[in-house]
């Protein structure tokens, strides 16, 4: 049996083409349930918009222009950007992703919180009720965010066959091993089962920096 | 037995007083191996100088004003701050630790160095070699930091009784549960033993937001 540490110091010294296998292998030693692989998809700080909102940033009548699909079908990064501004700094250039949904939510990582000035609860998405407070400027106007503003809480996207392949259901509460020799095992990562979901582990920037590894890699879920 | 779903539950509903208890009680469910607390220091981007290069930044013959002791023993923050610029961006505001070491090292985080458009490797505080560049600014001068930035392997400082205690020795890595119902663990934490070395787990500011923990609290030893 290879131990941890001499793992990692092989993995050191293996190709970068070659970091996919270590990480699978790393996570089997490290009790992975299944080697069956779920794609990260890392989350930079993001805005969903209700149309109100998008008129009061960009104009009466605006309508999102998109400019990159995302994994989850229908989903997209918008050509919009916003400024978010707290009451300890402000953060510039953050995307806006469509379409348009019926209530605005603002997801930022904690790094973002203390740049901010502001303490946004960790929350699954929609679940809003005492949230934090932010204002966000657009190209034309701004809007205040009032009890709008999350740290996204770590979660899986899965079809109902996907769901099916690692038996798992919705709502339910799973560990995830990430990274390679020098991983990071994730608790309470909530499974989102719909027809329509890709399969996709989604994390914020804090998470993948801890775990050391980006969108489009492997994780697994964990004892 | 309390599920850890029910336990973060329940953890929601404390008061922040009994945070702590909430976390020892989540790591034990988790798989603690040992239920001796250690507390954590989270480090935000630091950097220790070489006097030649504190007299490249201060002025000659400077020496460093000492603001805050540390915990472990003779060292100190520094009044003094620094400037990092890296070929994208720059941080300014970034805390010099004393005293002086023979070697400057940069200490950043992942986040960091995006913001810097650098890619330091995760090492142990030494292992210097192949690590990233960057330019230190201060308020009398500049120096080059050639090979001399890192991301700081997450490590725990131990005295020799403490590593009895805990049945562990000088370089062995561990696994470390951390945060409450919604926690983390981190492999590959290394072990670092010195008699004079009180006990804390150093994590930077990625890793502690990923894992939902502040300076202080405690984490645990994990199978």
């Amino acid at each position: 049996m290879i131990s941890a540490t001499l793992m990692a110091q092989i993995e050191q010294k293996l190709p970068p083409s070659c970091r996919q296998e270590a990480a699978v292998l790393s996570s089997v030693m490290a009790g992975a349930v299944s080697e069956l692989g779920i794609p990260t998809g890392v989350s930079n700080r993001h805005v969903h918009l209700s149309q109100q909102d998008i008129e009061a940033l960009f104009g009466a009548g605006y309508q999102l222009t998109p400019i990159k699909e995302l994994k989850q079908p229908g989903q997209f990064a918008a050509k919009e950007c916003v400024t978010i501004v707290g009451p300890k700094g402000s953060i510039q250039r953050v995307r806006v992703l469509g379409p348009a949904r019926p209530q605005t939510q603002l997801e930022v990582s904690k790094a973002d919180c203390y740049t901010l000035g502001i303490k946004a609860p960790v929350r699954e998405s929609g679940d809003l009720t005492g949230s934090a407070d932010a204002l966000l400027v657009g190209a034309a106007g701004y809007c205040h965010l009032d009890s709008k503003v999350i740290c996204a809480q770590r979660h899986i996207h899965m079809s109902t066959q996907d769901a099916a392949r690692f038996q798992v259901e919705n709502g339910q509460r799973v560990k995830v091993r990430a990274g390679g020799g020098c991983g990071v095992v994730f608790e309470q990562v909530v499974v989102r089962v719909s027809p329509s979901y890709a399969l996709e582990f989604h994390i914020d920037t804090d998470e993948a920096n801890a775990a050391g590894i980006r969108s489009g890699e492997d994780v697994y879920l964990a004892r």
